[in-house]
């Protein structure tokens, strides 16, 4: 299962959020770490975008230095949001493996 | 928190899609649950239209008679699919009550 933290229309964090901030922490970049998931420059920022407008705080601060230019880091207000969602996300797996196997047994094998 | 059960690049039940599946069982119909849920009938059919691609049997049964036209109700599969989605939410939720807490604290107010 996925969990994620609705903020009105937005989703604040999920875990394909978390996901990124952890690339960010790793790559030392924005682009370094969409390029390590996958995913466009521009879908990674949209994403870092979304989450320092739900938190109260800037959870990546980007150096300045061109578009796609400098580097950005997860600041510790991002690393407490980080650190928050995963405690969250692994104390609700735990507590519903056997409802989420239910569940899953009735899906159809992935194509 | 949203949970959301995945299967493959799509989800196969959520919040959203619980409570389109209730939506229909009270109104009996597609269009009449979409406009409850005031969401368009193309949206609603999409979405029952994923649930039974991703589920082993369809969890939604039509009526024939045109393209809006005749009723539609959750099959026994599909309330078996929604209890079961509705236990592990509930279940889930209760479970990390307090690291939701911890995280919605440091989100903005939503304007």
């Amino acid at each position: 299962m996925k969990i994620h933290i609705p903020h009105g229309t937005e989703s604040a964090i999920g875990s394909g959020k978390a996901d990124l901030l952890e690339a960010i922490q790793r790559a030392g970049s924005i682009s370094a770490a969409a390029r390590a998931m996958g995913m466009s420059y521009r879908r990674a920022w949209d994403l870092v975008d979304t989450m320092n407008r739900c938190f109260l705080q800037p959870v990546v601060e980007t150096a300045t230095g061109g578009s796609h230019g400098g580097g950005a880091q997860v600041t510790a207000f991002g690393l407490e949001v980080l650190g928050r969602y995963r405690d969250l996300e692994l104390k609700a797996n735990a507590a519903v493996t056997a409802e989420v196997e239910a569940l899953a047994i009735l899906l159809r094998p992935v194509e």
